[in-house]
Order: structure tokens, then sequence, then C-alpha cells
């Protein structure tokens, strides 16, 4: 089973191949420039370092929201792309599970955090459940866009370790700090962030139950509405 | 602080850069290729996308081994032709220190496995203990190279989970099932190989510390004979 992932949900960008078990390559960037400019030339660094025949590829996975808005679009248009070229289905990640995966087998929860704007977090909390020799991610609070404030509640109310983690972490540490009133650490760097190889891993299970979409049906997953749809909505609202 | 990281040490070769708590970029590829014609390449590519100045950085992080004799030589030519020509000291990040920072946080044992070939296994035992909103990583067993049996017994006697990661497992795997009597997991794809972002991150905890050597000083740690060495010795032992 081989898997191509992309995630460029937030400010990184990541491509990944993974075949069964093992990681092929990962290629993660997380600087200024724009998705547009790197998702693409690294998926090409990767495939030519691997000699990948993309043909030989079992599906796509992509990060498929919340997030940046036109991050999103970017690797949902790539992965749908590359998925009607190639006739294979897309496996369709949901930015905070992949998130939450970085931190595989952690008994602790965790708790992805996504700087949302505008006074909001994109956020979930998740738990690994011992299952053979590996574990089975649950999740315990479904992905959501809410303010900072009412997931620290739902995880203090939980009453157990937490580990948080995402771009939303340097921005309301802090706050996190002062409202969090259960133990609590921080992912390092290197797991902190999204990455495709969690989109990848993620994606692998997904694959094998089944959880796959034609690339022409798959669509990011906002959660809210976009700037210019909220602004017309408000325009619209006026008297 | 910013920190380019290497690793060569085993099939993957890996190029890390981290800035304070977060990585800039990554690349890893796991593929047949010579790490001579992959390595230099690869952070050729990550430096273009971050648009790097290699004089920015603080130091070079390098897996030092033990490891693959050849890849072991590649990645420490590498890291020392930077030192020597940037000035910048080298930070040395024992391989299988590395490997188990993958898992970093976890509250189990974490036992990596490289296949040493000869019956032998490059191995060690290491936990996380709690400090603060972070973790520390302390060694149970230092990095040796051992029969396999000899470390499974020392897991067995610490009584605790453990997880098992490194190109060790699927080369051993039956035999770590059958052998194994405290319970255990294997690490995903993704953490369960050598990648620059762990080497990098223990880097940074090491050059926080002062851990770190001149360029021009800098050895990798072999920890056996190479098979050329071994011959000869052999050779001089005959009557």
């Amino acid at each position: 089973m081989k898997l191509l992932a992309l995630d460029s949900s937030g400010l990184v960008a990541s491509v990944a191949v993974v075949e069964d078990d093992c990681l092929l390559a990962e290629f993660t960037v997380n600087y200024k420039k724009t998705h547009s400019q790197t998702l693409v030339p690294m998926m090409e660094e990767v495939r030519k370092m691997l000699e990948l025949d993309l043909a030989s590829l079992d599906a796509i996975a992509v990060a498929s929201g919340p997030g940046s808005f036109t991050g999103l679009r970017i690797g949902s248009a790539t992965a749908k792309g590359l998925g009607l070229a190639l006739k294979k289905p897309l496996v369709e990640v949901p930015t905070l599970e992949g998130l939450a995966y970085n931190l595989y087998g952690t008994d602790k929860l965790v708790c992805p955090l996504m700087d949302a704007r505008r006074g909001q977090v994109y956020t979930g909390i998740y738990e690994f459940i011992k299952e053979g020799a590996g574990w089975r991610m649950e999740t315990v609070e479904g992905q959501c866009a809410v303010e900072l404030s009412v997931i620290l509640k739902k995880v203090n109310a939980l009453g157990r370790e937490v580990v948080f983690l995402g771009d939303g972490v340097p921005v309301y540490r802090s706050r996190i700090e002062m409202e969090t009133e259960v133990p609590y650490g921080f992912a390092p760097a290197g797991r902190n962030r999204q990455t495709a190889a969690s989109v990848a891993a993620l994606g692998c299970v997904y694959y094998a139950q089944g959880k796959t979409v034609p690339a022409a049906r798959h669509q990011p997953i906002y959660l809210r509405l976009s700037q210019a749809e909220r602004e017309r909505a408000e325009k619209e609202a006026k008297p």
C-alpha cells in the first residue's frame, strides 16, 4: 500500500510518501513562501529522490481542513488534480486529526490548537487507545472552531494530563498556562506543526477502513465562512 | 538559535533546520540511493526553500553514530566541512538517542533497535521525565552493540511497557514478539526511523547545555571495528 500525502492547511507545506509501515520520504517547509510556490516543487523533489512512478500510488491523502482557506484550496486542488489524472481515490484526513497524530501512542490527551484568527482556534481533543502492538486514535471532542476558553474548559473537565500542539500554542501560550488546571505539556519542535508524515500514517488507517472518496467529489472542510462570504452576509443583513 | 541537523547513520538520509522551538524544514528520504548522492542535494533544496543564509546557523548537529560506517562518514564529513567553512561548532547527537527522541514525551520506555548485522543490534533504553511543560530524555541503558536477547532481557527486567522502533524491528519482529515479557508496542511510519528533526530537537538541548565540539575535533562513534579492521585483526591473530 503506497500513499502520497499533502498538508498545506497552515503555514507549513508538507509532502510525504508512505509504503506500508515505512515513511519513504517527507519534505516539510515552514516558511513564509506561498504554498502555490512550494508544494508542487517539493512534491517533484520527493518524486525524483524516490524515482517514484506516480501510477504506483494507491491513493492520495490530503489534510482536508479546517485551516487557511487559501492553503486548503492549494492542497485540495493539487490532490484532486493528481487523483483525477492518475485515477486514484483521495483519503481526506481532517487537519486536527492529522496534527494530533503527531503524538501517536501518547498516554496523555492531545489538544491541537490552530490559530483561526478572530479570537478563535481550530481545535479538538484526541486520545490513543492501545490495540495489539499499536494504538488507535479516538476522538474525544471532534474538530471545531471555538474560543480558546471553551476548549480549555473541556480539557479541564476531563481531568487528565494533556499535550498541546499547533500554531495556536505560541499565540495563546500565556493564556494556556493561566487557564489550564490539569497537568500539561507542549510538543517539541518537529512534532508541533502539521506534517504530511502524520497525514500519511493516519491516511493509511483510513484507507484500510475503506474511507476514500473519488477525487471529483473531494471538498475541503472550512468549518467557517470565508472572509468574503462573511462580509457579504454582513452587508446583506444590513437594513 | 538556529541549527542545521543531518542524519545519514542508516538507510535514511535526513536534513532538518530548527529555529528555537520551530522546525523550519525537514527533508527525509528512505530509499536505496547512496547518501553521497542525496544528502547534499537535499540540504541544498532545504536551503533554497528557506532562502537560508548558512552563516546565520549557530551550529550543525549530526547523528554521530553508531550506524552504517559509510553513512556515518558521509554525515560526519558533510557536517565537518560545513562547520570548518562556516566556523560553526558541531553538536554530536548519538544515533540511538536521536532515534529515541522520535517518541519525545512518551510515558513508556523507548528501545531503539538498529540492525547492526552479524547477529547484533545497536540499541539502548531511554525514558522521558516530565520537566516543566516539557520532558527531559534520560538514558536508562546507554547505546551499545549487543545481541537482541541481551537488550530484551534488560527490557524485561525493567518491568515497564516499552516501545520499539528502528530498522531492527522488521528484521527481528517475530523474536521481539516471542521474547518480550512486558507490554510493548511499535512506533508508526514516520516515527520509526531516524529523522533529522529529532537530531535537531535533541541537538538544541545539547547546544543549550554547551555540549558542542569544534568541527575539526568531531569523529563518528562506530562502537565496533569496521569489517576491514576486523578482518585484519583476524588475519594478524592467526598463527
